[in-house]
């Protein structure tokens, strides 16, 4: 067996998210169909570094399998690009060292959101970013996003049903920047847990709307109180930029 | 009767173009059909500046109308939106004056064509931008460009079919700007006829890569000779940009 790493970018508009499901177009599930016809019927189990969401987009999403055959890596992306659907793409590929795994060997994960404040929504924009019909305060948004930064323990802006060992995160970036006709988010974490990107976003938006203040959210996550933490914002705006991994060991 | 003129902003991918048809979704039917339940049922005829083909994109598309009965800009921006597909906004709306005609009107207009050049072409780009798998060269880019300001006969570069008094058009503007993953164009001309844009950036790429020359362009545009001018780019790389009109008589 061969082991591989590819870097995916993908549209999601028109996907039920990464993760493989009974029914319904799924990164995943295009990804292991094509790999399935390279390999000529043998069945490629796919692993993923970020289970994104129904609409959330990728620029940079990592996935590892193993190949019952040795091939190169460029010929791989070639023949991936030739059978994925148009919203998905390979950017790059190559084997990967014995003992990689894209979500287990993952150091840290960079996701981008876009946000258009005000104004009337761009149809060509409607995709990729998210609209608010008002305008943000600066100031306010930029306090809640120096909130995230750090260690801490996100339970308030995960939601429910999420298996995981623990709900601390270490947020190495977290980063607001004002662009017309909204602004950008980048945020950087060792990990994030389900919905918490959004969550995220959701407090950015409360905040700088007046909708409520940087130190009532600072009381909820610090109080790990999920309840009346604001909505998480939709998924169209949401990007997986980039993975990174440390050397490895 | 009172005489309206609104800016529109669409993504053309999912209609069959500006112009009403029997059968499909177009942009101006959706306009019509948004206008006569404002109105009442009362049939409104609408002008629009450009007549953009099936997956031609616009931010600043201009059509004028004229209604039943008066109303404020802002009312029928806002009634507009309401009534409308997410793919097309109604960017701004006022009351125009006695004599208006979004396209007989028309001063010039601004195009913008968005080509992603080499490499693997990006999911999220896919619906904006066209792609071509090859780089090119810069340098015969930019002089294809230059050979198509001026006051020319486009002949050669207009599709069969349309009904035009003269196939003479005054581009003041041809310029193209190289931005990764690839390069924009942008054109304003006094007018531009069918196909014409598209035509101008085939040149550009059968250029760039070197299937043809500089020099073989001017001979057939001189020429006024459609056969062997290269094919016109894909319909998605291109928006209407601006339309402007001259201080009204």
């Amino acid at each position: 067996m061969a082991l591989y790493r590819v870097t995916l970018a993908y549209d999601g508009s028109e996907f039920l998210g990464w993760q493989r499901q009974k029914r319904g177009r799924t990164v995943q599930g295009e990804l292991e169909a094509a790999l399935a016809r390279l390999s000529g019927g043998f069945a490629v189990a796919v692993a993923g570094a970020g289970r994104t969401d129904a609409g959330v987009h990728a620029l940079g999403q990592v996935a590892s399998f193993e190949l019952p055959r040795a091939t190169s890596g460029d010929e791989l992306l070639r023949a991936l690009n030739g059978l994925l659907p148009a919203d998905v793409r390979v950017l790059a590929a190559a084997a990967a060292p014995e003992g990689f795994h894209a979500r287990r060997s993952a150091g840290s994960k960079l996701y981008g959101y876009r946000l258009d404040c005000g104004g009337v929504p761009l149809p060509q924009r409607r995709r990729y970013a998210a609209f608010v019909p008002y305008t943000l305060d600066p100031e306010a948004v930029r306090r809640v996003a120096a909130l995230y930064l750090g260690r801490h323990d996100f339970t308030a802006l995960a939601s429910a049903g999420g298996q995981v060992k623990t709900t601390r995160r270490t947020v190495t970036r977290s980063e607001v920047r004002f662009e017309a006709p909204g602004l950008v988010y980048e945020v950087e974490a060792d990990g994030f847990l389900r919905k918490m990107v959004r969550s995220m976003v959701g407090g950015l938006i409360a905040a700088g709307r007046g909708a409520t203040s940087v130190e009532e959210l600072a009381h909820r996550l610090a109080a790990r109180d999920r309840r009346g933490w604001p909505p998480p914002a939709p998924a169209c705006g949401l990007t997986l930029v980039r993975v990174d991994y440390p050397v490895l060991r």
